[in-house]
């Protein structure tokens, strides 16, 4: 079936809503913090592990099962979800990120038709169009894929963000047109770069195509986060009210609760798993670096109350040493708490929508995590 | 408590015997497999995986938790098995075999007071004592305690064997004088190198001392597998039927079944986990390399049939597309199958000892497992 959003609660005095999300795999309230199974495994962590923490949707990248296993070996094993035992709704991203990231120094070269790029394993040259992105995810087997789209780098050109965004609305309705998948949903995607009238067009653009849900691309590439949160602004202004508001590769809490006020359904970031292997943790106080010398002999959790498994089994001192002794379990561990730290922001975020006092819980959250831990 | 071994049953056409650990943990049925967890953790796994795969002591390593975190850090954090969180049983060994493998080819110098070496983190100078040793092991808490050995390279002449043998027998008897915990227990461990009178000597010396248990040290360091079960056979005819027999770093399938045969009741070794970092999987018919091409799209179990929680829920084409992307998870699959591997084959020995049929289960599994798969 394809995904059905179910508006609950409209907040008073923001844009945001608490509401669900009906998917194959059950229904979910949103908003919500999804995270990133890039290679069809969200590092270091179980399926199991990932349902302990409350997640809902995971994420999971068109461009790198593309390369590696490949589309058929996923589609062989009976979908994306029989073949990394994922009993839960996937989302795959259409691989336009990563043709922006992974190639960003290298060779690139966009056409009307699609992307010609060299590969990130071994450089051989690749060529991703909207149908193939579409074709790819349609055998994948996830439960909402992505249209292929571009990501405007910023700062750009008005020029270069005008022509790109109407390329991208071009790529979005060739995309559909070949998408073929009755179990799967589609969602476009807003670009526009940084400039109002172009978000607005894109937006409107975007929706006149009729998808199953909207996502917001091309922020967090470097601007600041006044004109980040314009650009979600911009965007969702024109979107419906009735399908889901999903603001791609965020994950910086302050970030989240931004966007939630503004009407935002749905984030993925790859930042709790990114910060882990760096032996970075979140906390109420802000980010705090699990190497400092100063938790050596810090026999607390990482955050006393918390209710992963991590706080409530092992202590900094351990963790500390696993990071320190390059022990993949401290990732791991790191992993778990900094994913239920997203998962559980946006569970109290969804109560403060219901008790109408998101505002104040935003200004206590902003003034609590920017206090710092480790300054 | 010091451990407590009873004996419950002796096969009638071999030495093997089925028996009981009590440990400060719980009691554990031996012959017995024991995951190594160096730096207090074993690799890429949590301690509720461990019991899951029916794990009863693990192993940590004095040398490397003296240098990280400190054994004051693990002493002040309540002992190994809080630092940790492992609520089982814990085997420390000495330290003599990790200054003897990490020191192989850097300076390092045996004296009578103990072993000059330099740290494999830093190259700091360090100066490791039986005393120390044993000290070190007092603070981390642990359920088992190792004599401080030398650990003879093999070939060795017999004037150094000699020598080493008889000053190991030195170093035991002042390690056992400084030993100062009540709820733990000190192994006593025989070495004598490949030369059998040796081997007997210090095996009737060590048992003199009165231990809680004896280890059978200095094998799997070169000598062809002959050799190795005659070292096994001369040091364990002198050991008392009372005590628990451990011998050290084994863990071949083949080789624990042949220690087994010979009285050994507990084994330790670094092989599931650190082949599992390479890709490999022990299978009844030998050992397997998930990277291998073949194995692309077969989503087959590692091993039909097998209970682990690897082969319950995931396909070789899925372990292999983690293990060739570099995801972590896919070690642990492989370190949960290869530990579990191991564990299973000590309980089907267990159940072939009470049914009376082990030297037929030994031939029925050489035969499968040396057939081969990767062949």
């Amino acid at each position: 079936m394809k995904v059905k959003y179910e508006l609950l609660k409209n907040d008073t005095k923001t844009k945001a809503r608490y509401g669900l999300l009906h998917t194959n795999y059950g229904t979910y309230e949103t908003p919500m913090f999804m995270p990133v199974g890039t290679q069809a495994t969200v590092k270091t962590l179980s399926p199991e592990e990932l349902k302990e923490m409350n997640s809902a949707v995971i994420l999971s990248n068109t461009y790198h099962l593309w390369l590696r296993p490949g589309c058929d070996i996923v589609y062989n094993a009976g979908g994306l979800h029989k073949f990394m035992n994922y009993n839960g709704p996937i989302l795959t991203d259409s691989g336009g990120f990563q043709v922006f990231s992974l190639a960003k120094n290298k060779s690139k070269d966009i056409t009307e038709e699609g992307v010609h790029f060299k590969s990130h394993i071994d450089g051989s040259n690749l060529f991703l169009t909207p149908e193939l992105s579409i074709q790819i995810q349609n055998k994948l087997d996830s439960d909402i894929a992505m249209s292929f789209d571009e990501c405007i780098p910023y700062p750009a050109t008005y020029e270069y963000a005008k022509a790109s965004t109407e390329r991208t609305l071009r790529w979005a309705k060739r995309g559909k047109g070949v998408f073929n998948n009755e179990r799967q949903s589609l969602f476009g995607i807003v670009q526009g770069g940084a400039y109002e009238d172009l978000r607005n067009y894109s937006a409107i653009e975007t929706v006149k195509m009729d998808f199953d849900g909207y996502s917001i691309g091309g922020t967090s590439v470097g601007e600041d986060k006044t004109t980040m949160y314009k650009m979600i602004d911009d965007a969702i202004k024109y979107l419906p009210i009735d399908k889901p508001r999903y603001l791609m590769g965020v994950g910086d809490p302050i970030d989240i609760i931004e966007g939630v006020v503004r009407g935002v359904d749905m984030f993925d970031c790859v930042l709790p798993t990114r910060i882990a292997r760096h032996g970075n943790a979140f906390t109420r106080h802000g980010k705090i670096n699990i190497k400092n010398a100063k938790y050596k002999e810090d026999f607390t959790p990482i955050e006393v109350g918390c209710d992963c498994y991590t706080c409530t089994h092992y202590t900094k001192a351990y963790i500390r040493h696993l990071i320190v002794s390059s022990e993949s379990f401290g990732q791991r561990l790191l992993s778990i708490h900094n994913i239920r730290f997203l998962i559980k922001l946006t569970e109290d975020l969804r109560e403060s929508i219901k008790n109408d006092n998101i505002l104040e819980y935003k200004d206590a959250f902003i003034k609590e995590y920017s206090g710092g831990n480790d300054k």
